[in-house]
C-alpha cells in the first residue's frame, strides 16, 4: 500500500480554466494569484478617534493632558479634506483614510472634548498606532493565494478585496465511473428479478468524486463481457481524466477487467492486487495517459479503496498539492483487532464517548459502512491492535 | 459565548423538498429513510465456491476429504435452475444467489475437482458460512439513514441499493448577506477612489454559507443610513431563512445596524455584544421568525464570529442535528498567548511540524486569515496559554 501510494503517480493534470469568485470555493488555483496593487491601498484608522501627529501626544497623561484643536472630520469612503498640522487633530471613524500630516490615531476613549473644537488627550501614541499601513494587508505583487491549495472562504475574501473577481483554476477532473456485472441493475429498477442487485457503488463513488473536487460521469453498467468492457473503456479514454471500474466480484469477472484494461494501451497495468483488507483485488493502471482504477466488486471494499487510493489520485490530477485535512479523533479500542503483518487493514468503527467499537461483517454488507462513524487503519507492520489501545479514527462527514 | 451558543436557538427550520440521489450528497434528510424491502433480498454467496448442505461437509479434512457431485452452476444475476440435495453441490460465483437446499458455500480454495462432475472438499463449513442472509444488510422497514445527519457517500450507496432514488431533505437555508458602509464598493470595482475598500466580507461569508449547507444570496451593499438598511432588511425577511449583516465598523455604524434590526419586529434583539475577541460587537436577533446576525465590520472579525455562531445556526435551520466533525490537530504553542478571563479568544495560527505559531495583527487585516492554517480557541475561563502548551488547532479546509 505504501508503495502504491508513493509509486503510482500518473502525470496527468487538468488544464486551467477561469471561473468567477462566486464559484471558486474549494477550486484549485492553477498559479499563484498576486496582488495587483497594495492593500488596503491607503493608510486606514483601526479605531474611532482622532488622527494626530504622534509627537504632539508625547508625555501626556491623565494628570497632564495635552490639548489639541480639531481641524475637521474624515468621512468613511472619502478623501480627507483637511491636513493634520502641529497641535491639531482630525476626527476619524474606524476604517477611515488617514489625513495627510497624521501618523497615528488616538482612540476616542483616551480623549475628551473640553470645549467646542478642542480635545484633551490623556495617553500618548507612537507613530503607526491605530493605523493600518497602505500595504500592510498585501504589498503590490505579493502572493495572495498559492497555487495547488483549494480556495478557502478567507482566500476568496482576500481576492475580492484585491479586485480579483475571476481566478484561473484547474478544471475539475472528469471521472468516468463504470459498474460491471450481469447481476447489476440501475438503482431505479423497481422490481428485482431473483439474483439481481441494484448498483450502489456508482452512486457512492460519484459522491466521493464530488467530495474530492472531481466531476463524476456515469459510464453505466457493463455486462460481464470483456469485449463490451474494453469498448466502453476505450471510448471513455477520450472524455475522462480518470476512469474507475467497479469490477465484478467473482474471480472470472476480475480477470476480465484486467484483460480489458491491459488491451487499452501503454503503459498499462501498474499493479493488480494490493496488500489491503478489504480491497485486495484492486487494479491500478495508466492507459494512453489516463489513470484507471479497477475496484473490487463489493461496494464496501470499493469505497474503502477509493477513499485511500482514488481520492488522493483525483485531487492530484486536479492540481491539488495541499489536500485539506480530514477530521480525525483519538479513541480507545473496545476490543482486540487481529491483522496480518504486511497487510493494511481498514476497520469500520462506531465512536461513542471516546471508545471505538469495530464493526465486522462480510465486505458485501453496505450497512457496516452506513453504521460507521469512521475507520481505523491497522498499519502494514502491525500484527493487530489490543483492546484499550489508543487509535486515530478518521471520521466520515 | 457559551450562553449565546446554548441560548440563542431560533426555532425556524426549512421545509422538506425531494431531490434525486445524485444531488443529495451532504443534504439533510427531513425524516428517517427506511428499507422498502429486505436487502440484499436473497441469500448471496460471499465467495467463489460451491453451495452445499453444511452437514455434508462435517468431519472432512485434508486427510479425509468428502466427495460431492456437482449438480450444476449458478450464474450471476439469475435464479438458480438447480437444487442442492444430499451429497450434491452447485458451483457458485461471489454474489450469486444461493440455490434452494443449500445452507452454506464452501470456498473454491478448499475444494478440488477430482473427476468430471465430482469434487473433494477438505474443510467443513457451518450453516451460513460463505453466505449473506436475505435481510442481513437491512430488514424490510429498517432505518437506512437517520433524519438530521448530512448524507454521506455510503448513505447514498445504501439508498441506491434499496431502490430509493429520491429523498426528502430539508431545503437549503436561504441566507441573505448584506454589507454596509459608505466606504464599501463591489469587488468588481476596478479603480478605487481614496478611502474606498472592496467588499471582501460578502464573498467570504457566501463561501462559509455554502460550506454549511446554506444557499447564499447577496443582498448588496447598503450605505450608512439606518432607513435604507431597515428597508433592505425588511424586504429580505420574506425571502430569507437567515439574514446576515456585516455592520459598519465604526461605533455609529454599529448603532445604526442595531437600531434598524430593533425596528424589524419581535422578538427582536437577543444580545448585542459577545465576550469574544475578535468579534465583540456581534448582534444576535430574531425578527418575524427570521434569525438575524449582525457581524462586526472588520472582515476578519466577521468571519471568525460567523464560523463560531453563524455556521452552527445555519446548519440547525437546515435541520442538521449531527453536524460533521471538523479537522482538529494537536500542536504545541510557539509562544505565550495572553487572554482576559471571561472572554473567548480566537487566535489564528500557522502549524508546522506540530508547532502552532500565533499570527497577530489588527483585525482589519485579512492576510492574517489567509496566512493561517487554522485557529486556537482560548476558553473563557483561561487567563491565557503558556508557550509549549498543547492546544487543539481547528484546521481550515
Amino acid at each position: 500500500m505504501a508503495e502504491a501510494l508513493a509509486g503510482f503517480r500518473p502525470e496527468r493534470r487538468t488544464p486551467a480554466e477561469t471561473v468567477p469568485l462566486g464559484e471558486a470555493l474549494n477550486r484549485v488555483p492553477a498559479a499563484p494569484v498576486t496582488a495587483p496593487h497594495a492593500l488596503p491601498g491607503f493608510a486606514r484608522s483601526t479605531v474611532d478617534g482622532y488622527a494626530v501627529r504622534a509627537a504632539d501626544t508625547y508625555g501626556v497623561s491623565e494628570g497632564l493632558p495635552g490639548y489639541l484643536d480639531v481641524a475637521g472630520v474624515v468621512s468613511m469612503g472619502a478623501q480627507p479634506g483637511v491636513t493634520v498640522g502641529p497641535g491639531t487633530v482630525v476626527s476619524m471613524p474606524t476604517g477611515g483614510m488617514l489625513p495627510p500630516g497624521a501618523d497615528a490615531v488616538v482612540m476616542i476613549e483616551y480623549t475628551q472634548e473640553v470645549a467646542p473644537g478642542t480635545i484633551e488627550v490623556v495617553r500618548p501614541v507612537a507613530p503607526g498606532d491605530g493605523v493600518v499601513r497602505a500595504d500592510e494587508d498585501a504589498a503590490a505583487g505579493a502572493e495572495l493565494v498559492p497555487a495547488g491549495r483549494p480556495l478557502r472562504a478567507q482566500d476568496l475574501g482576500m481576492l475580492a478585496a484585491a479586485g480579483v473577481t475571476r481566478v484561473a483554476v484547474h478544471a475539475c477532473p472528469r471521472v468516468t465511473i463504470f459498474s460491471t456485472g450481469d447481476e447489476v441493475v440501475p438503482p431505479g429498477t423497481a422490481l428485482l428479478r431473483p439474483g439481481q442487485v441494484r448498483d450502489a457503488t456508482a452512486t457512492a463513488l460519484a459522491a466521493l468524486v464530488t467530495e474530492c473536487g472531481g466531476a463524476p460521469d456515469h459510464g453505466g453498467i457493463i455486462p460481464d463481457d470483456a469485449g463490451a468492457l474494453e469498448d466502453a473503456l476505450r471510448a471513455a479514454l477520450t472524455t475522462s481524466d480518470v476512469i474507475v471500474v467497479s469490477a465484478g466480484s467473482s474471480v472470472g469477472a476480475r480477470d476480465e477487467t484486467a484483460a480489458a484494461v491491459a488491451r487499452l494501451g501503454p503503459p498499462g497495468i501498474w499493479c493488480h492486487g494490493l496488500a489491503i483488507k478489504p480491497g485486495k483485488p484492486t487494479l491500478l493502471a495508466e492507459c494512453a495517459g489516463v489513470p484507471v482504477i479497477g475496484l473490487p466488486g463489493n461496494p464496501r471494499s470499493a469505497l474503502v479503496v477509493f477513499r485511500l487510493i482514488g481520492m488522493p489520485l483525483v485531487r492530484r490530477v486536479g492540481g491539488c498539492t495541499s489536500p485539506p485535512a480530514e477530521p480525525v479523533v483519538r479513541a480507545r479500542l473496545e476490543r482486540d483487532l487481529a491483522s496480518a503483518t504486511g497487510r493494511l487493514d481498514v476497520v469500520q468503527v462506531r465512536v461513542r464517548d471516546g471508545v471505538a467499537a469495530p464493526l465486522f461483517g462480510p465486505s458485501a454488507l453496505l450497512s457496516i459502512l452506513t453504521a460507521a462513524d469512521g475507520y481505523v487503519v491497522v498499519p502494514e507492520e502491525a500484527t493487530g491492535l489490543d483492546r484499550g489501545a489508543e487509535v486515530d479514527v478518521t471520521l466520515y462527514r
